[in-house]
């Protein structure tokens, strides 16, 4: 068989917004029939030069195609303009940022109308779409046959990582991910704010914060260790004692240099109660059993 | 020459906790002649059978040689060690852990005393010491000289990183790095909180999560572009208006799933302050300056 008689799957792609429009590019380029459609027609006018098919309505969009890929602002948009389609027999794969239990909600409204479903959470920003070496990639969740059945033409845009047939996977990963991220942010944010009356180059910082961040990113797996046995003391290095003991040299720097403690002071305020439990000997492990209610 | 003849630069090392310990054994290792004391005499009885020289007093150590390495508890116990001593023409190396302040106040201390004063910071943990493939190092600041002198000398436990004339500047490093990894942790605890009342195994979350870690880290980088600049807009991707409208998902999924938002809220409460002030096409480096007064 050659290149040319190999028959791609035709895509309909609901949602033409930044995301939108990167993935539907990655699709075009690759010889997949692409059906599209946009609350605001405008948006689709390039790709239909790039030749895509612009449907008039979504429910035109959804009639002319069974992988319906829906990217748009948010749950109460996806029904919005899910509402007036035939979803009887489609692939529906919603690549829409929601929180798991909306995510679940959803395939279940889905799968009512008759549809398979399949979520998503992406993990990129649109300048990495169709760049496979940006390393960007969508978790999806929900249906395993469907995920394997589209997997090479969702695989078009950006990687893949599958995490689970509960349909709220891939959004509880998005938001662990992300979340996460923020913290990191916040802590640069902090180590910035450091240095912002001192005459030190913030250029000269960052590479060393990156480098130092990096380096210390590895600790979570020790983290999934001490979750998964339960004992939070395996392998510490620098016991909560400790890092505790240090805090008020952080506080204090911080209060040197006019800095508000407010993005640290929370995580430090958990270590000190993890410790006054009793748990000096451990990790930092424990802070997490203090945020779960 | 031959490696026999060159003669090592003879240290003194004040403090033998874990760290002090684990310095010891690399320059008694790479056959620096070393003479060491410690407030408890037990913890040097490892290192004379290695053939450290033990002092039994402060005083006697700092006379034994002219470089004098100090790693204590805290500046407290640096002042409370030193003051016996005959500091005149001595070349003190402090790698206490001390806020900046303290690591300037010391330096003209010390500088009152007569001797030479150079103030570090240790970017690492004891099992790191020794092991220049862990990649950990001492930030130092004060006479650049002074440390060009000993560089060699102290480039043998661990890397060695020269950050300013500014005795404060090694502290000052240290902090802000350490604060960012804090920041990094707190974000990754909530992270784990997220999955910890589903059928998740977190040692399968910790890799996508440390990756992710790890390719969002060099973000810094950009910040300190603008930071420099005094524009929070120059190759913005996703911008404030956006990331704050996409916080409701984060809290809401915290809520779902049971989980205290109090180690994301304070920094997504500033991304609404900055955005309130009308930053909506900035990054999130305005932040920044919300921390600093
Ligand atoms: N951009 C990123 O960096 C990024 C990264 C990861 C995930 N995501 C997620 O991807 C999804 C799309 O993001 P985006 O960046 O493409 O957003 P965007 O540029 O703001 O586009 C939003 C899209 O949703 C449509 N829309 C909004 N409300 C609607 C409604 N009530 N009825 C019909 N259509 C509606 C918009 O149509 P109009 O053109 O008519 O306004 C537009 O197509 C979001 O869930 C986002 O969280 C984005
Ligand atoms: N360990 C780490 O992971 C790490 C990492 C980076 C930086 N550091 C820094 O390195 C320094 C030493 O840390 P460490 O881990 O070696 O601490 P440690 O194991 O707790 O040892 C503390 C040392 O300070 C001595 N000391 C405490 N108070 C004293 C006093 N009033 N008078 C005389 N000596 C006193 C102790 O003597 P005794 O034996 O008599 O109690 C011991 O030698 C600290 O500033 C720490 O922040 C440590």
């Amino acid at each position: 068989m050659t290149q040319s008689t190999v028959e791609k799957t035709s895509v309909t792609l609901l949602g033409l917004g930044a995301m939108g429009t990167a993935l539907a590019r990655t699709w075009l380029a690759a010889g997949h029939p692409l059906t599209v459609w946009n609350r605001t027609p405008a948006r689709a006018a390039a790709l239909a030069a790039e030749g895509a098919r612009v449907a008039d309505s979504a429910a035109e969009a959804v009639a002319a195609n069974t992988l319906i890929v829906v990217c748009l602002l948010d749950d109460t948009s996806v029904e919005e303009v899910l509402a007036g389609t035939d979803l009887a027999d489609k692939d529906v794969v919603n690549l829409t940022t929601s929180t798991p239990a909306q995510a679940r909600a959803r395939a279940e409204w889905a799968r009512r109308r008759g549809a398979r479903y399949l979520d998503g959470g992406i993990m990129a920003v649109p300048p990495m779409i169709g760049v496979p070496e940006a390393g960007g990639y969508v978790f999806y969740s929900g249906s395993r046959e469907l995920f394997e059945q589209h997997q090479e033409t969702l695989a078009v845009p950006v990687g893949t990582t599958y995490v689970g047939e509960d349909t709220g996977f891939a959004a509880l990963h998005d938001v662990a991910l992300l979340s996460a991220m923020y913290g990191m942010f916040a802590g640069a944010a902090h180590a910035f704010a450091l240095i912002r009356k001192e005459d030190i180059d913030p250029a000269s910082l960052a590479p060393l914060l990156a480098d130092w961040l990096v380096a210390m990113a590895p600790a979570v797996l020790r983290t999934a260790d001490h979750l998964r046995s339960g004992d939070y003391t395996k392998g510490v290095v620098s016991n909560l004692a400790m890092q505790v003991a240090g805090t008020p040299t952080f506080l204090s720097t911080a209060e040197e240099q006019g800095v508000s403690p407010q993005l640290l002071s929370p995580y430090f305020e958990l270590m000190r109660r993890r410790l006054a439990a009793g748990s000096g000997e451990e990790d930092l492990t424990g802070v997490i059993d203090l945020l779960v209610h």
